[in-house]
């Protein structure tokens, strides 16, 4: 069998394109009906993707005049909080995958390791968290803070948290559950162990009061492009989720990023990219074009300025949208490397302001793809065996009728070309994944004896 | 139809008493499998109780000796974190109210106000919020802090942060989405609202970015019997969780309370009170009280008193076991009020530190009822009748065995006795309880039509 992709499924509840939620084929379903999710859960397992995944935001945006009227009347912001929401999701699917965003700006490291430890428990090792930093002050001043804290900063405290996650999750080690009644011993103290952590922005004892996850430790994801994003990536993640607008750069990044992985000791397996990728399908080239333009027709300008001011952190209100793009690069304080190819875009074509925010609202820079299932599956393939990726995830521009084009069209070609799975054959999402079980940092300490070694050494051949 | 009593599920993977995991009718199931809690979930919702109860703590205690080895060692201490659990729940139930525990002392109230509003829609209405301050030292460490908040400390910022959580609820006005594809407007921004908190403890400026939850507010419970307690559960609390060792003690607890509540301008229907209660079932009175006394026997002492040192947020292991139950009532900073009636007994009835433990530990001083299915149930009914509760948020010893004699036996006596309902009425848990929606402090804002007024009023009559 050939080398086989990875496919995730970024589920939005009412489609990635801008103008998606205004098509005719798009649904009205509120974003928060357990059953529309379950829905696209379902008949994404049933095409075998890897994972559903769920972004987030911790803030309706307001940065564009100070005000959140835009972002809420014309595209749907609402969001159902991804943990939670992968919980129940969880219960209703067998074997998919199931990714959550969460940000370490915002929340507390134990909370984060006990909630995802849960999720990993409860759907026997399918979850995977994406770890962000946020982008916007909107989100600081829900959660007590002026400002968003700066880029460096952030990813500084980013890095503790992942680091102290990582740790709680070790905090037990394997087959530390005995329930011996007779005995009256529940657990064996001798393989739970403190963590006792103590940097600048986190002082954790641990241990964690949930067991090992069954997958050693949840996936994890990692979605950016920033210099900064990239030596932190390079050091943990497992996936990394990025915008990529071309073969030519998405091929660029992946022998940069695999190439820094490897500095860090690990194996350039250890790590599958996966860029965004909208897909836009029609039964021709015709049809798919002009849906393309029917969906961009649906825009509502200012929507785009606000929702690039909320990505940006940045007040673009004070600009002319009508006028040249404006030269904000080292103005801007939200998402930085994402915008490195914006501003280039938008220089090299002499786009206005208002040209940008339209492009950028179809996909948020994410590459699209337009055509017919079979012309999509062979340029997807193209990418996939020309090293730029391991695969995508797939964006959908409306919900569920792009659901249905995903998975009823497009997987089905992938998997006639032989370059994605028609069945699962792992149970777990690193099973999908082909990732390995990480070691437990405290496996081969004191105590163990050499048969609990043996075991303890076993979890990471395993694939 | 005379009163009907409510009766919640305080759900624990391995049976309330302490020595209930090694009974012979104990399942060894771990108590992190999915499967595991929906068989309790649904079996719950068989017998038609108003919810599922879950607790929490945030670390695994070491107060004893500074030690967590006992904690882990003979006693079930492991949870699975609740809302996580009670989302999954929620997606494979269909009526039955789902309560999860979160603290105010860890917590940030834009995250949990954006859980909780998530989780009430995606189970339509089903959730309730177990607001609680924390114990122990063991939880601070897990969050960066030395020592626990002191007592007012922690009810101060209890107190504001239930205000933000509220606020952010009422957000959202009811009605404020619109999907109207045609004019491309998704929500109505006059319905949206910024609750700009500024106080001690937290600033949120909001808007959460999840709307009302269907329920208005999910159900607010509180557990506690101190003074300062009872004082910030009149004002919000809609349900009571409390620890009540006799009849006497419960009633005096019910009046006052009540009365609390009717001062703070609320109606004493809006909060119900539910002491926790364990139920030993046997064939006969004389195989019930062999039954506790075999359950009693299967208790670790010293775990007993790790588990009260946990409690209290104190260390016992500096006190002789056999010697008198020391005087150190002013010392201990964890739950206080629960263990005022402790104190008590132990001086009345002259025990020892061991003595206590052991006693403590069966229950944790929750009010045990043992006997045959009709005489438990007489009993809970002469406490509903006898104005000591609105009902009880029972406590089996052990499970799965001790869920089949709450389920199958007590409940349906009760039924019987015409003071349990045979089915559902209601959909919501607000609905099972009894409760008001609450008004949503932006309905009488300017920009409300008079119909919309209506509207906004008429959720409150609603039942």
């Amino acid at each position: 069998m050939s080398q086989q992709m990875h496919l995730g499924l970024f589920a939005a509840a009412n489609g990635h394109h801008a103008g998606g939620w205004r098509h005719p084929e798009a649904g009205t379903e509120s974003p928060l009906e357990l059953e529309y999710y379950t829905g696209i859960a379902r008949q994404a397992e049933q095409a075998k993707l890897d994972m559903l995944f769920l972004a987030d935001k911790l803030a309706i945006d307001d940065n564009y005049g100070g005000s959140f009227d835009l972002t809420v009347t014309h595209r749907p912001t609402l969001s159902a909080e991804p943990l939670t929401l992968i919980s129940a999701l969880g219960a209703v699917t067998k074997r998919i995958g199931l990714a959550a965003t969460a940000s370490t700006t915002y929340h507390e490291p134990y909370h984060l390791a006990r909630m995802f430890a849960t999720l990993d428990h409860l759907s026997k090792g399918r979850v995977a968290w994406n770890v962000v930093t946020s982008t916007s002050d909107a989100e600081a001043r829900n959660f007590s803070k002026a400002s968003h804290l700066d880029h460096a900063t952030r990813y500084e405290r980013a890095q503790e948290f992942i680091e102290v996650v990582r740790s709680l999750w070790d905090s037990w080690g394997p087959d530390s559950l005995l329930w011996d009644k007779e005995r009256g011993v529940v657990a064996d103290k001798r393989k739970i162990h403190y963590v006792h952590h103590h940097g600048p922005w986190f002082d954790v004892k641990g241990p964690l009061n949930v067991p090992r996850p069954p997958q050693g430790h949840p996936v994890l994801i990692q979605a950016g492009s920033s210099e900064t994003f990239r030596e932190l990536a390079a050091r943990h993640a497992e996936l990394i989720f990025t915008a990529q607008p071309n073969l030519a750069s998405a091929q660029g990044f992946y022998r940069d990023f695999k190439s820094r992985v490897v500095r860090y000791g690990r194996s350039h397996q250890d790590v599958k990219i996966l860029p965004g990728t909208m897909v836009i399908v029609g039964d021709t080239e015709r049809e798919a074009r002009e849906k393309e333009q029917h969906l961009q027709s649906l825009i509502d300008t200012n929507t785009g300025l606000a929702f690039m001011s909320g990505s940006m952190n940045y007040d673009l209100s004070k600009h002319e949208p009508d006028a040249p793009f404006p030269d904000i690069e080292q103005e801007i304080r939200g998402s930085r490397g994402r915008f490195q190819f914006v501003f280039r875009k938008a220089r090299e074509e002499g786009l206005t302001l208002a040209q940008v925010a339209r492009w950028y609202i179809q996909s948020r820079s994410h590459h699209v793809v337009v055509g017919t299932p079979g012309s999509i599956a062979d340029r997807l393939t193209s990418w996939f065996r020309e090293e730029a990726c391991d695969g995508f995830n797939l964006m959908a521009p409306y919900m569920p009728g792009g659901l249905d084009d995903i998975c009823g069209r497009v997987v089905p070609e992938l998997q006639s070309r032989g370059v994605f799975r028609s069945s699962y054959t792992g149970s777990t999402l690193r099973e999908h994944l082909g990732l390995r079980q990480p070691v437990n940092r405290f496996a081969e300490q004191a105590g163990l004896a050499s048969g609990e070694r043996e075991a303890a050494n076993g979890e990471r051949e395993q694939v």
